[in-house]
Order: C-alpha cells, then sequence, then structure tokens
C-alpha cells in the first residue's frame, strides 16, 4: 500500500528525554513505513547520531506534504504560524495529554500513526489571524497569530486607552488593561481566561475580549471572520502597550499606533486520527465532568 | 416619485395613549405618501373610527410589501416569529429607547419614515431558531424563536438534568437551571445576562449558554448557524421543565423528551434608516460610556 | 477512657444499600465504644431488626450531646435547618466523596469515629439565615436556612422586579430571574453557580447575587453577618415568585410582600475530625488542579 | 459656635484650574469659619500668593486634626496610605463626580463644608492593607495600600505560578496573569473589573480575585480581614512580576520572594457629610439603572 504522503518533516520541542523519546519512535515508524523523513535542523540537534536528511524549518514547507510537531499544542503555535503560508498539513504528538490541537499520545504513535500515514484521517482548517502595527501610515510590525492577538500592558503601566472599530465602525473608546482578539483555535485559551465564549474550530468568526475593562457593560464580542478589526491606541498607558501574537511574538506600541487585525491568507491544514472530536477535548481539558457538589437533592 | 413599497401593514402594541400617537402619526405619514394602509384587525380595534383596510396578522404577509411594527423590540418578536415564512420585510418604531430592532423613535416618524418610503434604507437579515419537541419520534410542539430558545425549570424544582448534542456530536451532560440557545439577535438579550458574548446581526452562529451550571466549567459555547442543536431531557427536574421561545410561547417537556433547535427556513428581513448602526446600539442600550470610577491615575 | 460523647443521635438518608452499611458501620462503631445511640425514628425503620431507642427528629436535640448524619451536604441541609436551634453538635458522613460539611468517609467511620469520640476533633460554628415572609405586616412564612434563601420564579414568568434593602438603606430596584442570599456555608454551592464568590466559613458575612440582571453592573454584593437584607417584591412576575430555603422549603410570593433575611439565631456547630481544611475540601470539590491547556509556553 | 475642627490640612491633585478653584474655595470657607489652614508644601506652590501655614505631606499628621482632599478617588489613595497611621480624620472633595471616598461636589462646598465643621458629619473608618516582601527571611519592601495589592506581572511575560496561603494554610498552586488582594474599599476598583464582589465598607473581609487563571474553577475568595494572606512567587515568570499597592506603590519580585498581606494596623478614618450612603454612590458609579433593552414584555 502507498503511503498517503512520502516526505513528512518532523519538528520537536528540545526540552525533556521523553520528547526525545517520542520523536524517535516517530520517526521509526515514518522509516517502517518507507516515508522520507526531514528534521527541522534545530530538531536535529537533539539526536546523537546522523539523521539522513535536514532543513531549516522555513524550507519544510518546501520540502515536505506532511508536518509532524512533537510536544502539545505550543509548538504547533510556533510552527503553525512559521509554515501556515506553506500550506502544508500538520499532525501533532502531544506530551502525554489530550491537545486541542495535538491529539496523538506517545503511547499511540506506533498505532495511529500509520493510520494516518495509510489515509485514515480528517482534516480540519484552523485559521489564523494577521496582526499588523500601524504607524504615521506604514507597516511597522506584522505576524501571523494562530490563537490571539493580545493589545495589552507589558510594563508597569495598569491601564491604557483605545479606540475598537471594526469593519469601518466604531464600537467604543475603552479603558481597560487591554484587549484579546481571538481566533476559534484560540478561543479555548487566554480568551477563555478573560471571559470568551467557547468557540467551535469550524466556525467563521473572531472574539473580542475586554480585559478588566472599567465599564461593566464590556463583554466579550463575536464578530465574522471576515471583519476587519482596528484597535487605536490613546494616550494612556501607551509607552507599555504591546501587541503580541500567541503570546510569543511582540510589538511595541505608541500613542497613535493602530493594530489592524484580519483572518490571515492561509489557514493551518490540520491532521487528525479519525474520531478526533473538539468536544471530547473540551471534556477532557476543561474536566466538563466536574461538578459542584454543594446543591444536593432534599433529604 | 414613487414609493418603494405601496401596500404597507401596521402592527401596535395595545398598551398605551402614546403607542396611539405613533400608531396615527405612522398612518398619516403613509396616507401623505399615498401609500395604502392595512391595519392588523387587533390594531385596528385600538381607532375609533373606521380604517380603511384591515386583515388578520396571519394575512399582512400576503397582502402587503411592508409591515410597520409600532412598539418596540418586544413588539417585533412577536410578528418577526409569526410572518417571518412570508418574507415580508419589517420595520420598527420604537416607544422612544432606542432599540436593536426598531430604530425610528417616535419624533422620528415625519422624517425617517419618508425616507425609508423613498426607498433610502437598509436591510439586514435576521435568522430565525426552529425549535421542536420531540416525543416517542413525533414533534409535540414546534414554533421559531426571534431570540432564544430556552430550556428550562417552569415550576418549583431547582435544577435539571440534560444531554446535548451538537451536529450529532455528544457535548456533555449537564446539571443546571437550563440553557439559552439564541441567535445573533437574541445575543443582546437573555442570553446577554446569562454571561453569553455579544455577537453581530451578522454573524452566522448560534450561542448556547448554561444556566447557573453545577459545573463551573461550563462556558458560553458559540457554534455555526447551520448547526443542529438537541438537548435530550433527563429525569431530574424534568416534570417542571419547559422550552420557551423568546420567552413568549412555551411547551411542556418531559423526561426523554429532545428539543432539536436549528435555523429556521426564513429569516426575518429588518428594514432599518440609513446609518443605522448595531455597535451604536450597544453603546446606548449598553451604556458603553459609563466607567469605574475607583481606579485612578496616581497624584 | 470516658467518651467525649455519652448520647449519640443518628439521621440518614433512606435511599440506597451502601447508605444502609454506613449506618450499620456507625452504629457498631458508636456500641462499640459504649455511646448510647438514639435513632431518628424514620431512620430507624431502614433497619430490619429493633433498635435500643428511638425518637422523632425534633427530639434529638434533647437526648443527644451529639448527631450523626449519614448521608452528604444533602442531607445535612435539612438536619442543621431542623436541630440547629438545639445548639447540639452535629457530626456528618458523606458517601464517599469529599463534602464540605460532611467530611468522614465511609471507609474511615471505623478509623476517624472512635477518634472524634475520644475528643480529637474541631468545632466550626456555620450560622444560618432566617427567612421571613411579611405580608400587611404579618409573618406568613418562616424558615432557617443554612446555604440560602432564594427569591425566584418558580412559573412560568421569565422575569420579576423587586428591591432591595440592606439595613434600612435602599440598594436598587431590580428586574431579573430573582436573588440568592448565601451563608458563607451556601456561598460555595447555588451562588457560585450564580457568579458569586467563595467565602470562609468563618467569615461573618452574607453575600447577595442576582440572577440574570437585565442590569449588566448588577454585581455579587458581600455585606456584614449582621445585616438585615429586606427584598420587596413588585408586580412584574409576582404571582410565580417564590422563596426558597436550600432549595428545600418553599413559600409563594405575593406583589407586596417583603422577604426579610437575617442571621438565625443560633448557630449549627459543626464538628470535623482533626486536620479538616476548608480549602481541601475546595480543592478537591471545585478541582483547583485543573488546567486550562491551551495557553503553553514558548517553543 | 466652636468649629469641630481647629487646624485643617489641605491637600490637592495638582494637575487643573478647576482643582485650584475648589482648592481656594476650600480655603475661603475655612477662613470664614475661622478655622486655621495649612497647606501641604507642594499644594502651597499651587498658589501665587503665600500661604499662612506650609508643611510636609508627612507633618500634616501632628499639625492638624482634620486633612481635606480636592481631588477625588485617586488622590485619597496617595494621601490614605502616607497618613493612615496618623489617625487623623480626612474629608474628600471630588472634582464634580460623586465619589466612593470623596463626597462632597466643588459646587458644595459652602454649603456642606461648614456643616461638617460645625460637627455634622459622619465617620467610617476604612481599613488598609500591609503589604510586605519578604526575601530570605528579610522584608525588602512594604506598603500599605487602601484598594489593594496587585501581585501580577509588570513586563512581558504573559503568566506566572505562585502559590497562595491564608492564615497559615495552603489554599492552590495557580497559574495566571496575577492576583488581587482587595480590601472592601478597593472592591469597587480594580477588583470590580476582575470579577470580585462588591464588599460593603464596613465588612471586616479581604477579597483575594486571581486574574485569568488557568484553572476556570478559581473563583474570588472571600476571607476574614484578621487574616494572613501570602503568596509565594514560583519559577515562570518571577523576572517580571510585581508587587503593585494601589497601582501606584511598585515592588519588583524574584522567584521565591513572598509577598505577606494584612490589615494595616490603623485604618484610615473618612469624614463623610451626613446623609452619604454607600449604594447612592454604587448606583451613582456603577450605573444600577441601566437596564437591558432586549428582554421584552409580551406583546
Amino acid at each position: 500500500m502507498k503511503a498517503a504522503f512520502s516526505n513528512v518533516g518532523l519538528v520537536s520541542r528540545r526540552d525533556s528525554p521523553e520528547i526525545l523519546d517520542s520523536v524517535l519512535a516517530v520517526r521509526d515508524c515514518l522509516v517502517r513505513q518507507g516515508v522520507a523523513v526531514v528534521f527541522e535542523d534545530a530538531t536535529a540537534r537533539m539526536l546523537d547520531g546522523p539523521t539522513t536528511q535536514e532543513s531549516p524549518r522555513a524550507g519544510l514547507g518546501d520540502d515536505c506534504d506532511l508536518i509532524i510537531v512533537v510536544g502539545g499544542d505550543g509548538s504547533l503555535l510556533g510552527v503553525g504560524r512559521d509554515l501556515a503560508h506553506a500550506g502544508v498539513p500538520i499532525l501533532g504528538i502531544n506530551r502525554g495529554g489530550l491537545g486541542f490541537l495535538a491529539d496523538i499520545s506517545p503511547d499511540q504513535i506506533d498505532t495511529r500513526l500509520p493510520e494516518v500515514l495509510a489515509g485514515e484521517f480528517s482534516v480540519e482548517d484552523h485559521f489564523l489571524l494577521d496582526a499588523r502595527v500601524m504607524r504615521d501610515g506604514e507597516a511597522v510590525g506584522q505576524s501571523p497569530a494562530l490563537n490571539d492577538v493580545v493589545v495589552h500592558l507589558g510594563g508597569m503601566s495598569r491601564m491604557m486607552d483605545f479606540s475598537l472599530w471594526v469593519d469601518g465602525q466604531f464600537v467604543y473608546d475603552q479603558r481597560s488593561d487591554g484587549l484579546i482578539i481571538a481566533s476559534p483555535t484560540g478561543s479555548t485559551a487566554y480568551s477563555l481566561s478573560a471571559g470568551g465564549p467557547i468557540m467551535h474550530p469550524s466556525l467563521d468568526a473572531i472574539v473580542i475580549v475586554p480585559m478588566f475593562p472599567h465599564t461593566l457593560t464590556s463583554r466579550p464580542l463575536v464578530v465574522r471572520g471576515q471583519s476587519v478589526i482596528k484597535v487605536g491606541i490613546g494616550e494612556t498607558g501607551a509607552g507599555d502597550a504591546q501587541a503580541s501574537c500567541d503570546s510569543q511574538v511582540d510589538f511595541d506600541l505608541r500613542a497613535g499606533d493602530e493594530v489592524i487585525i484580519h483572518k490571515f491568507k492561509t489557514p493551518l491544514r490540520l491532521i487528525y486520527p479519525l474520531g478526533h472530536s473538539f468536544f471530547e477535548s473540551c471534556r477532557s481539558k476543561l474536566d466538563w465532568a466536574s461538578r459542584l457538589g454543594g446543591r444536593p437533592p432534599s433529604v
């Protein structure tokens, strides 16, 4: 049987012996299936011996028809941002706990990975956001974000002023700690901590969540995925303000800057083993089984 | 100049002299513009003298190419449910406060209504939900809902058990006071009180909001507008459970019943004067200008 | 060694074989320690053979110097309300899961109960609320409540109007589904589902939590334990309104009624084995160990 | 008639002509009443001509039997922290909007201030918190706080780890943006934005509010005013962590530091004109009159 993928890129976090075990298990499994393995160069340095083939991360998109990321949702954020433009599908191996993005556990590598290679998988497109910082009519920073763009205070200030516009329409002026703009993928991450709703990954929508707003009536706002969101930075707190993509890429902001956020041109194409369920991830990760015990039936 | 509409239905709440003034002002304005007026029969009874033309509410959809509702968002809910299937556009006259649905104030009747009749208006489609109660394979109740379908306890019980399914996928079993399933239109109503997000009217999405869930990790969940939502009623509290459409149409529920909710076949087509802004309605109705005063700048 | 208690009342839920096992284990343990056992009469009927001594629940307060309740926090609510006035300490045996009130598990009966009888225990006073319904200057209903007094809609209505007063000072007029007034004990029950804070059992305070308020700025309000809270029932929804104590004792309300809530004259005196920690109960019951997984460290 | 106070200190923000008008109005009023005025030296520099008597802020506590602060709640925070130890009562003049602390408006100076001087006032003690940063057994920072002590990330990091202890009992380990520990006075400020309850000023309690916790079950926790709260700083994010008192005084934190918070030894003694009501301040500042409009009565 011919494998569904012939050149597979392999990227991993580099921080623990357990991760290394998973990387080796994935490599061995791929080799057994007759699939060519291309290591991200930084990942290759984790291994003692020589690797058949290496590539810088940026080149993996050209060389591979599947990229496997070992290390959980966090690693997938970075790879997703770096390689989303290439359109290569990505498969995540988690570190033991069910992830929203990385659905295969280390002990499932030998059973689920061959299934995926044999073509038994589902594809789920996750759109990214594109954040651009405009200053005097010029883009001074730009990055995709898979989870969220957070406009917030990075320093000592305790509040900032900004104005929010959606599709050219004024929404409000706000004084708060900042604003989280999240994709459906990011709706189960920082946005959820801040009171945002859970959005199904298939939803074409963006949520805007105020962070500790001075106005108690400010609530999470869900707009269409095609919307263009503009955050205009005011004077108060501007010196310490930042725009942060997935909490991993930061841009300093000044008063008068505009942060423009809209959908990124290409989605992240995620591969899941068959049977993947977003709601099962929710039940597992958000612990939907736990119940309050204090409100009992009558005696 | 020919009016954009030639036969206009007129429906009104029947509860105050001020409302009557607005009804007469609308009628006079329509007559001045050479438009034929068809009164809902119940509305006609508000007037002292004879009216040229009357129709039961159900017939207005056939006879008219525009229906004007006087009385605010609440009146629009009922007319919207009753006439959404007919596809006739609806224009709302509010009772003095800016509404999300009824955007023309009594004192704007003589200025804005002629503009609308002259073709200066925008159209906004608001989808309704369709709620069906299934028992032993049979539909025992059915109604559209413009704002929300609420599965809740109507009697003495203080909690109920149910299971939630979206598009055939199990979401969770829950013990709570109930569940609010809201359209974007309803997202600024009951759902908002219960912690749901604000959804832009143009968004093709449905929000599911748990009411006082025993599980602290249950959060509002936003799914696609095409989704089919199923709420299966469990034993606990079933005797007092109801499904309620817009808090205006109620169905009693029994253990084993399933409430099936999806998008209604035709949207409510709302007419707004030019310049209407959803966000302005939010700023006005949710008082987004108010600010907490207790967190001041330093001395 | 002389036991710390000589006459122990025994009360149990009557709903499962497991409960019966716990009741017998408690009885046998008490007999082994030379302590006289007085069964609540209803509990005695669970047993096949004759019991040495029985008493109606109301009489247990006179006959015993300790009352053991088998069955979890829910059973304790009822016994607490019924016997709080007697001042007899109460010890709870739960049904297997750690309770906020009942801290001894079935499998700990033979180890922890003798310790308690030997005087190794801590005492925690939990104050109850006293709810009185006033109509035309007369009390038409009255009950203590250990967890909460809930003024709410018991029927078909979807909102009610009421005014809130604390210590004679007007707080607000509100339109909502109702109001939860909870003791610290109740702060981890229904009140928590509605967004109320967790209050330490030793705190002398009462929390007032609005239920789905129309005003987004209404928030949980914590007042002193000595405060007198008055809820004046308005016209809207009054026919379906109720005051409910611990969701177990209900009073119908009419427009014009006033519900007066203040601290009950005697507290519930709870006995815990040594080492009891409220925060450990929180960690266990509220699952404070669970973490959101979606916000990861950088690659 | 003898005035209730004979030496009155006068402190003001220094940022606007309107403020200066209020300062002069207060001075003139005091002089008319035969009361000696002592200007804070920095405040004196606002005035063009010479002032009879000046003192550094720290000395006002010794020289005066009342201190008047012009400038709103924010100014009162600073003066309260600086002079709370002295036990001198403080009266606040706001900048036009009702304050929680400063209850006299500029246009009421000539009517309400003489009343206060004539002895017609109420006194409300507001306790402060005392925050101490311990490192290797030594206090490396210490400050009172009237509103709140916030342990938070001041820099680029997006989350921190810490452990919380109350009265020597372990509460939880948490990963979040930080923790707000607020007095009743601070419960209507930052804490409220973060979901904390409103606490009546007379309540002897402290609230602990998690900031965007990863654990969805973490909720505001209210403990007794006498409690000792300890926050132990973990490794993650420690380099950017700070303890901040009233968002005005900051201390850098390191991994291993402990922030100890308890009640400050002396309360801030606030003077209000007769008729002051905390709930009226809530209604005004939190806009409790506003109502959601989207949930209407039936047609």
